[in-house]
């Protein structure tokens, strides 16, 4: 849409500390249930429910079970924000 | 989420059609059935679908029962696109 991109992922597990320094990144919880572990906090999100990880602030998406989710950000933005590791998808991937 | 607002409508019954000259549109259908229809054809979208219309192109979203969406566009956009009747909702409100 626009400049943005909206991907569909099912993730499962921890995913590692990042944060993306231009945008914020708007997660949807389509199928099961998430946590997205801040520095101190943590947002709890079940099917249906939606959150918003401002820009530049680190976050952590955790998945005990298998859960399917929509994230919106701008295209070209790398999952895994300042850090390049092998859970980096290639942009042109489905995520 | 950085320039963008997401919306949350309970719609039913027949939009007017309109069009957004200046940006695309992202409809999310959260609970029941819509259809956006196009000159020419009609999306229907039901639980979980998602449809963009791009910018510039008329549309009419039509609800024949309520129907509970998500919408993502720029802020400062019109529900109405270049039309403005009684259907404008203010751009403060939740529409």
């Amino acid at each position: 849409m626009n400049d943005y991109q909206v991907k569909l992922a099912k993730i499962s597990g921890e995913f590692i500390w990042h944060k993306h320094d231009t945008t914020d990144e708007l997660f949807y919880v389509i199928k099961g249930n998430m946590k997205i572990v801040l520095r101190g906090s943590a947002i709890n999100l079940s099917e249906g429910e939606m959150y918003i990880v401002p820009k530049g602030i680190e976050h952590k998406p955790v998945a005990e079970k298998e859960c399917h989710i929509m994230l919106i950000e701008p295209k070209g933005i790398l999952n895994t924000g300042e850090i390049n590791n092998e859970l980096t998808a290639n942009l042109d991937e489905w995520v």
